[in-house]
């Protein structure tokens, strides 16, 4: 696998989430696969779950780490081409990345979206650029899209937790303050449509995700409707799509509440973290038996 | 030892600080105890010589290490509990402490106090909430009311320098510009108050330190008398206790100087650093001869 | 070598150059060299490339590596001896160093010059400072007025595609829109100077480099005449040295294009990253065939 960027970059899924399984359960078994061999992991926003999670696993394979805030210690980038850069960016992806590629045997990065210009976020210009140049082995760390890493733990979880061939998955927004970025709910939909399972996602009106990560989705406006006799429940908030980046709601109702839960076949809770607390979900949900979210 | 948050976590004091003197002489001895184990360092405030001295010491041992400065690289965190997170704070402190927790075999973390609300400081909600949430073995870097690494370290300084069975260990208050926290005095103090010296803690009135952790010190005004016939000089700031966080007084003629040094039995003299030159102490004094703050 | 600075800490410059080449080809000859050894690369600014590739060469070597940004993850640093510190500096540099080297086999430092005092940024009191508080042995990683191991890479890189005994070497001005240090410069001019090559430096009046670093190297004000048969052409902007710090020209015509390039001996073209592109080189130079920027 040359590029880690979405479920599209997985031949065999099956049998990824086989393997990650096993090596969860023999975490050292390959120490030697990653001897003399470097990762460098580039964020230009915070993270802490994948920044952590992705050094261990790479101290486990044996490899060295680099971690590097890009924009904090090192140069602002530019990512238009051909631009005169008498601006306030110092140094252009195309160099940085090249750069750092010749340092590292596989590079991951973080970039989200600014949320203002959908045609540029989704063409994700950064990631692109940044896989293009960099010319090594490249692992999404959440782009302005998707957030694949997230996602496959999220099935890795599903996996170990199904009780039936083919389980009720229901993606339902949630409020929030700010606007958030679509990725994390757009990579979710994408790896449950590639799944055996029977996906829901529920969302006041407007919040409509791209249809292309969507598959054979039910989509309901109607939160109670969508929960019924769910598995699973993914709970996440995201902005607007079609009014691109903007809240159009407050959300009231929406919170994921135990009450609400009663509507499921018992389902097992997900969130991926950070989390508002009492605005996303209740404390008794998140702190509750059915919560999975660590 | 399931944490370091105190000298009361220490069951054998004495043992512990011979088996630390075994291992400054031989500080590679048990490079196999780490081996596949990871230690991660959570900063919420800046850190020099915990932060570097602490690393060391895990490779050292053979550890992994993962550092991060959270507030900054990852998420500003919610404290309270049951409260609606619509304002600033994007992750619970059970969330994240619980995440952490699951990537590492130790977790250590610095967290200041505000110095505005005394019960809440002295409390110690952030550091016992992060130890009940992460589930790991943990260590104190630094917490809002002590700092048992430095204080460690102290101890040991002592034991290498003491010429006496029992010798008189003076600590004294020292001018600042700003308010810091009683956490170093309040920490040396649990420490020689466990340990066969004889203490002295000297300090303008009205910045008494919470006697609990002063055991039988002696307490004086006036430093010219605690400093009489003193073996360890300990200089260190700390802004009031019984008037909150508050800067009482400027501190004229509390400076350690060579001239006050002149009062002592050849004093050695300590400093936790980082330390404000020409204001705490004299120059001569840091770079003198019976400095021992390196 | 104690300390790596400059090229005169270079005692044989021709065995240097062969070794790093040696080691270029098998990168993994050493790795029991740095075992138990523990390198601190210290920050007071941004870097990519010196972080990177130096963090990338320890762990080639087996050694354990701690980086730290000190002025924001440490305390902003005192670098004048002798004065009250009641104002914002928190720490020492002679208490900062010390500690640092306890903890520390090799230490790098990188400081930028404050470019308003000449005199005091080619004193290199930092510099000077640290080397003599930290007492292990010292790799710049940029100072105020050379950055070593970027000339060495550059030498390097001249090594490798030298085509004659004695190639032209034409380090020319570029402009820019902030006032940078003329540490590259001054750098490369330095180890050139020390090479077999014959070096030409061409800039506008009033950008003339401190001549101690400058050797035999001819001077001329015409960038066209300087570029005649040059076998290399190195790119970079510094701002005055006589009127320190400032930027004296917008620097109209003197970007390099193909079209300059076409008056040298098919020159090959470095610049030391990170660039301005359209600003101070054309993308068609810096994408084309004869640069060995990366």
């Amino acid at each position: 696998m040359k590029q880690f960027t979405s479920v599209k970059d997985v031949t065999d899924l099956r049998a990824f989430v086989n393997e990650a399984i096993r090596l969860k359960a023999d975490p050292f078994a390959f120490q030697q696969v990653g001897k003399n061999k470097t990762l460098g992991l580039i964020f230009l926003n915070p993270s802490l779950r994948t920044r952590l999670s992705t050094q261990k696993a790479a101290a486990n394979l044996g490899m060295n780490v680099m971690t590097m805030n890009i924009d904090k210690e090192g140069w602002a980038l530019e990512i238009k081409d051909d631009v005169l850069m008498n601006g306030t960016t110092v140094e252009h992806i195309k160099d940085a990345a090249a750069v750092i590629g010749t340092y590292c045997n596989i590079v991951g990065l973080r970039s989200f979206p600014g949320l203002k210009n959908k045609t540029a976020d989704y063409d994700e210009e950064i990631l692109r650029k940044f896989i293009h140049y960099c010319k090594v082995p490249f692992i999404s760390l959440e782009s302005a899209t998707l957030h694949p890493l997230q996602s496959f733990a999220d099935l890795i979880t599903i996996e170990e937790h199904r009780k039936s061939k083919k389980p009720k998955v229901v993606l339902t927004w949630a409020p929030h303050i700010k606007p958030l970025p679509q990725a994390v709910a757009n990579s979710f939909a994408e790896w449950m449509s590639c799944t055996d399972v029977d996906l829901t996602i529920t969302h006041p009106i407007g919040y409509e995700l791209d249809r292309k990560y969507c598959g054979k989705a039910t989509v309901l406006y109607d939160q109670d409707e969508a929960l019924k006799k769910a598995d699973f429940v993914y709970v996440k908030n995201w902005s607007s799509y079609t009014d691109y980046g903007k809240i159009l709601s407050d959300g009231q109702g929406w919170m994921m509440t135990n009450k609400k839960l009663e509507l499921t076949n018992k389902a097992k809770v997900m969130h991926c973290l950070p989390v508002r607390r009492g605005l996303e979900l209740s404390y008794e949900v998140l702190d509750g038996p059915d919560s999975l979210i660590l």
